[in-house]
């Protein structure tokens, strides 16, 4: 665990920031302006959500495709810690919170139409995937000359580390 | 242009494969199969489609989030070439076809769940983003102290290539 997850002596901290207020995102206006503007206007589309890629800031490797509503979008910002919305679990996800794997944001992009954000991180704890591997792209589709038996190769030898001891019996974080 | 792009002397090439079969991607299974073995089974969820994060293979670059069906997916194996579904056109889209900026793949990655594709690729124009620049992420989020008045900086200087003249009036691919 970070001790962005640690309770802070004042009683505020983590558990305080969780409820903090959703920013007032701006308005989507006319293509040019999120096209070519300087102003974000995200898109939260499909379920409130906007889909969110995560890189790590310092090898470039992308970790994962995560998602976003107005307040993980918020909370990532006012923290610096990366926040998702967990479709599976359909609730507000802190990275790391439970497997002490959090993302330090250091720089926050976002695409041409604005529906898509890209989050440069630090992994505090050297992974990122919930099966245990630094990134949950740790497989390759075998493709030898346009054709494919869609046998995978494993990019990482070894997990980081064991996610049964982070996460107990459960899978997810 | 590229080569691949041309129709061929014996009148296949590109038309040739834009209606080549799709690929018979296995079946789901359980999910441990699906997070920790060694066969591909894709999702292809809302509408079909499996979300696509293309990265530049020689800088690490992230150029853009695309969607792609079966049949993109597909091709992009077979071709060699990216290919996505356009939601905005709800049509095939061969990376690079009207602009010229093209995406050779290099390697074909996926996540954990398997719900989301990764494509490293080389530029064959030097450019991704439909406005022009480089990558479709040329913006970075202004945040200060966990504060934000939501400014955009840009990243990059200047573009690529003139969209005007690559696309005419119209802004798409």
């Amino acid at each position: 665990m970070t001790d962005y997850f640690k309770v802070s002596p004042d009683g505020k901290g983590y558990v305080a920031q969780r409820y903090a207020q959703e920013l007032p995102f701006p308005t989507r206006r006319d293509l040019q302006s999120i096209e070519e503007g300087a102003l974000m206007m995200p898109c939260f589309g499909d379920g409130g959500l906007v889909p969110c890629i995560t890189q790590d800031a310092v090898s470039g490797e992308v970790l994962m495709l995560g998602y976003m509503n107005r307040q993980a979008l918020s909370l990532t910002i006012t923290s610096g810690y990366a926040h998702y919305w967990s479709r599976s679990r359909r609730q507000l996800w802190a990275k790391g919170e439970r497997s002490g794997q959090a993302q330090q944001v250091e720089q926050i992009l976002i695409d041409d139409d604005q529906d898509c954000v890209l989050l440069k991180v630090r992994l505090t704890g050297g992974a990122s995937c919930h099966v245990g591997y630094r990134s949950c792209f740790f497989r390759q589709l075998v493709v030898s000359s346009g054709s494919t038996s869609f046998r995978l190769r494993f990019l990482e030898d070894e997990k980081v580390y064991d996610p049964a001891q982070a996460y107990g019996t459960g899978m997810s974080e």
